[in-house]
């Protein structure tokens, strides 16, 4: 196990963990409504990405916790103020075209900080980074690809990935913000200080949202509280209730 | 006890509970996001009397269970295939109109079914029926006032209105099927047959709706299922992932 805190640890692998485990089921939540069926497939085989993604990061967080929980409990049996996803992840899906901005908005996240991690001091971490940089290169080639369709398409696809943008930049800042916990990671060199992926995140951002014709809100304004844990959005109290219920409605049930 | 099997009593009992329950549960998640405050205020109170009327009958039907069971216990502890509301009471709110019809609609039928309920040769059935309908009586008063405000008021409220009433009318006639339990205790004196209110109602839903300036829609269609257990509708799942939620997360909490 590498030189760093144990409750640090597995906070920074719920942090990762939660992300993907949120987001892949609020694309699972498109399953059998998309607008066309490649897209349906499309956003079912992300959301599946995610998902396996989410069993490594918190199988790992489990191991490294020794409490004799799975990764399973660590998904369908903690309540919402123990989830440390970034609230970006848990807002409602709107639209196709607020999906799929969002889906860009984390997979550029995602891309840089798996870049980054695939050095990790931390063996496990390095390799999980690995596989899961592999699924997350062709997630954000496909959401980017598609911001870029919308954005510079008719004029009420504009409008709405515009009205998008809007709505979801001030969640992006929450990535980059950072705390002791991220300062422990950093010196162990487990994991990067995530204000140190901006400028690379804002390259790729700033790349993709011109070429759609998209105009980044002016507005420094960010809310947070969710990779903390502090205070998450009313939306994942609802999600969770959804996502959890067989397992809290059929306790220790297997397939 | 009456003069009935006693599962078909249950039956019964259930078929009022869920009904109260589930109309209750989607009332309330009006709370805080009415138009008016008065509204607000209106709708929590009529939730939480039909949560009130909820305690009586499934209480009722617990005790005659005999099987150790709560009122609770009933309502939090059972899945989809065991409730026996009308679909009905299960559909989403749509927007306010959409829900004061629905509400109009079943306030109607609780009148008439409860004011039928004070005679019933089962004297607790009798009791809970002589205090639900006073609550009742006052719903229907209110819903059906708002139905004619809406349905003679602008264009729009009108139209909202008349698409309100085509939505839900073809769940209106399952309030009138009759099965072998309702034989077995319109036999016994406990309940009347259902198909026996049908005159009672359609006077006074028609008088409301011609007030309203409302069209009955012609078609003979009725979605059924629900007071049987035989198939609801995908809504009720979701409804039950939220209300039973903390029953379920933390089994046997108090307050």
């Amino acid at each position: 196990m590498a030189d760093v805190d144990k409750d640090k640890l597995v906070q920074f692998l719920l942090r990762m963990g939660d992300n993907t485990l949120i987001l892949g089921h609020r694309v699972s939540e498109w399953c059998g409504h998309s607008p066309v069926l490649e897209e349906d497939i499309a956003l079912a085989n992300t959301a599946l990405d995610l998902i396996g993604q989410t069993q490594m990061w918190l199988g790992y967080a489990a191991e490294v916790q020794d409490e004799g929980k799975s990764a399973d409990d660590l998904a369908f049996l903690r309540d919402v103020w123990d989830f440390r996803n970034l609230l970006l992840v848990e807002l409602p899906n709107g639209d196709f075209g607020r999906t799929l901005m969002r889906q860009f908005l984390f997979d550029a996240w995602a891309s840089v900080m798996l870049g980054r991690l695939i050095r990790s001091s931390d063996e496990r971490i390095a390799a999980i980074a690995a596989k899961a940089g592999k699924e997350v290169a062709y997630h954000v080639e496909r959401s980017a690809g598609t911001v870029v369709g919308l954005g510079d398409g008719t004029e009420e696809s504009h409008d709405r990935m515009q009205a998008a943008l809007d709505y979801l930049w001030p969640y992006v800042g929450e990535m980059f913000e950072s705390d002791e916990t991220d300062a422990a990671l950093a010196a162990a060199k487990i994991a990067p200080d995530p204000s140190s992926l901006r400028t690379d995140y804002d390259a790729l951002v700033n790349k993709v949202l011109a070429e759609a014709t998209l105009d980044i809100p002016a507005g420094k304004f960010g809310h947070k509280g969710g990779r903390t844990g502090r205070m998450h959005t009313e939306h994942l109290g609802h999600l969770l209730a959804t996502m959890q219920y067989l397992p809290r409605a059929y306790p220790g049930a297997e397939w």
